[in-house]
C-alpha cells in the first residue's frame, strides 16, 4: 500500500533535520517539493524519482503526491520548517481521504532564525504570515494590532514577496504604535542555510530593503533588550 | 576553552532531534538538565558527566553549566522542545557573558503535538504559557483574551501544575467568549514520547482531569473542523 510522509525538513540544511525526517525521505520512492527546498536536500534525493515545481505550485504538488501514494509508492512531500504551518500538511490531510499519512514535525523559522540571534523569544509568541494570497489583509492586520498589544514577541513569516512590498512596512507601523521605538528586532535571512545572513536591529532602524521572501523578522515584546551582540527577552527569573 | 551548548531536545525521542543537537551531547564532556528530561536521552549519556535536578532548580542548573564551561568543559544544558521558548536559552545568554554559547534549535511542544493530530496549526497561531511562576496572571489572561479575539490557533503550555489547577478551566472560559462551542480542540500529553496520549475533542467537552503537565492543548480557530479522526486548520487553497 502507498503511503504519504509529510516530511519538515526544518532549515534544509541535513544537520537540523530530524532522524525522523530522514528516515521518512530515505525511506520513500518519490520526492515532491518546492524546487527551491528540493535543491537543499540533494544528498538525501540519489534513486529517488523527483518532482518539483515553482511557488504557488502547491496544489499541483498535492495532487501528485496523492496520486502517486495511490498507485502503491511511498512518497515524502517535502516542506522548509514545520510542514504544519503555512506548509503542507493542511492541503494533504484535507486531500488525502483513505491514504495513510503520516506528518513528521520539524523546527519553524521563528526557532531557526532564533537560534542566531540569542534568546530573542523565549515568552509568550506568535507567527504572523504577511501573505495576503489566501488571507484578506484586514484579518492579517487585526491579528497584528491584538499581538501587539498584548506583548507577544512576534513572528513576522512571508515578509515580502512580489506584489506585496508594502505590507511589511504597514505591519511595522501597527506595532509601533505599540511598542518603544529601540524595541529590538532581529532580522534573519535563510537561516542556518549556506547564505544565512543576521542582523539585530530596532523597530525603527529596520532596513526594508535587506528582507526578502527568505526572511523571518523576530520582534521583541516590552521587556526584550540587546547585549553583547544577542537579543534577549528575559522571562522573568532573577539571579 | 570551555563552551556551552544550549541543546533542544524536542520531545526527546532520539528520532526527534536533530543531527545537530545529537552531535552537541555527543561531543561534551558535562550533561545539565532536569531529571526528567535527562532520563529520556540516557542512550546519549554513557560515559557523560551528568547534573539533573528537580524542577525549579533551573537556575542552579544554568550557574552549574557556566560553572563547567568555565572551568574548560564542553557543556551541553538541555531544554525539552525548543530551547529558547519558555526554556534555557534566556538564563544561559543571559548569565554567560564572556563565554561561547551555541543554542541548538529544536522542534517546540506546539509542533510535536500538531504533528498527532491532523494539521491543526497551518495558520496564525501563538503560545502561551499558563504558568504565572514568573508572569503575573493578568498579563497571561490579556494575551488569551488578545488571541482568542483575533482568531489566532492557540497553544497552551504549562496548562496545569501543583498549585495552579483552576487556571485552565478560567482561560477556557475566556477563549469561549470568541468561538464556537464546537470549536476543535486537540490534547496531547507526552507528545512522541513512549506514554503519548492523543484526544480530539470540542472547547466545551474537555477532560480537565486528562490534562497534566506534560501535556499541550491547540484550540483551533474559527476555521478549525475535524475530519476522519484529524483535526485540520485550512489555510484556505481551493482544490
Ligand atoms: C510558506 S512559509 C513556510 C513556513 C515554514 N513551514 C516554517 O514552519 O518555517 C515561507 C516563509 O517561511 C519563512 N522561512 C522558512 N524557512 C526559513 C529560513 N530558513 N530562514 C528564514 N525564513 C524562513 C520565510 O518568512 C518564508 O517567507
Ligand atoms: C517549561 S515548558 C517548556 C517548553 C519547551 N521548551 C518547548 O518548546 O516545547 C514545559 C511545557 O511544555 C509542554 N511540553 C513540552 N514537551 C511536551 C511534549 N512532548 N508533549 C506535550 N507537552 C509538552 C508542556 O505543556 C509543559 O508543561
Amino acid at each position: 500500500m502507498g503511503k504519504i510522509y509529510v516530511v519538515s525538513i526544518s532549515s534544509g540544511n541535513i544537520l537540523d533535520m530530524s532522524n525522523r525526517a530522514v528516515k521518512a525521505i530515505r525511506d520513500s520512492d518519490v520526492v515532491v517539493g518546492y524546487t527551491g527546498y528540493v535543491s537543499l536536500i540533494e544528498e538525501l534525493l540519489k534513486d529517488k524519482e523527483v518532482y518539483s515545481n515553482s511557488m504557488k505550485g502547491e496544489i499541483e504538488r498535492c495532487r501528485y503526491a496523492i496520486k502517486r501514494a495511490r498507485e502503491g509508492k511511498k512518497v515524502s512531500i517535502i516542506s522548509s520548517g514545520d510542514a504544519g504551518l503555512y506548509g503542507m500538511a493542511g492541503p494533504i490531510f484535507e486531500m488525502a481521504e483513505d491514504l495513510e499519512v503520516e506528518y513528521i514535525p520539524g523546527i519553524t523559522a521563528a526557532f531557526l532564525a532564533a537560534s542566531q540571534l540569542g534568546a530573542p523569544v523565549m515568552h509568550d509568541m506568535c507567527t504572523i504570515s504577511l501573505s495576503d494570497l489566501l488571507t484578506p489583509f484586514e484579518v492579517i492586520e487585526r491579528r497584528i494590532k491584538s499581538a501587539a498589544e498584548a506583548d507577544f514577541v512576534i513572528t513576522l513569516y512571508n515578509p515580502k514577496s512580489l506584489g506585496r512590498i508594502n505590507h511589511l512596512q504597514y505591519a511595522i507601523n501597527i506595532i509601533r504604535l505599540y511598542r518603544r521605538d529601540d524595541t529590538p528586532v532581529g532580522i534573519v535571512k535563510n537561516a542556518l542555510r549556506k547564505n544565512q545572513k543576521v542582523i539585530i536591529t530596532t523597530i525603527k532602524e529596520i532596513d526594508y530593503d535587506l528582507v526578502d521572501m527568505s526572511t523571518v523578522l523576530i520582534i521583541g515584546n516590552s521587556q526584550t533588550y540587546i547585549k553583547d551582540g544577542y537579543m534577549i527577552t528575559p522571562r522573568g527569573y532573577k539571579y
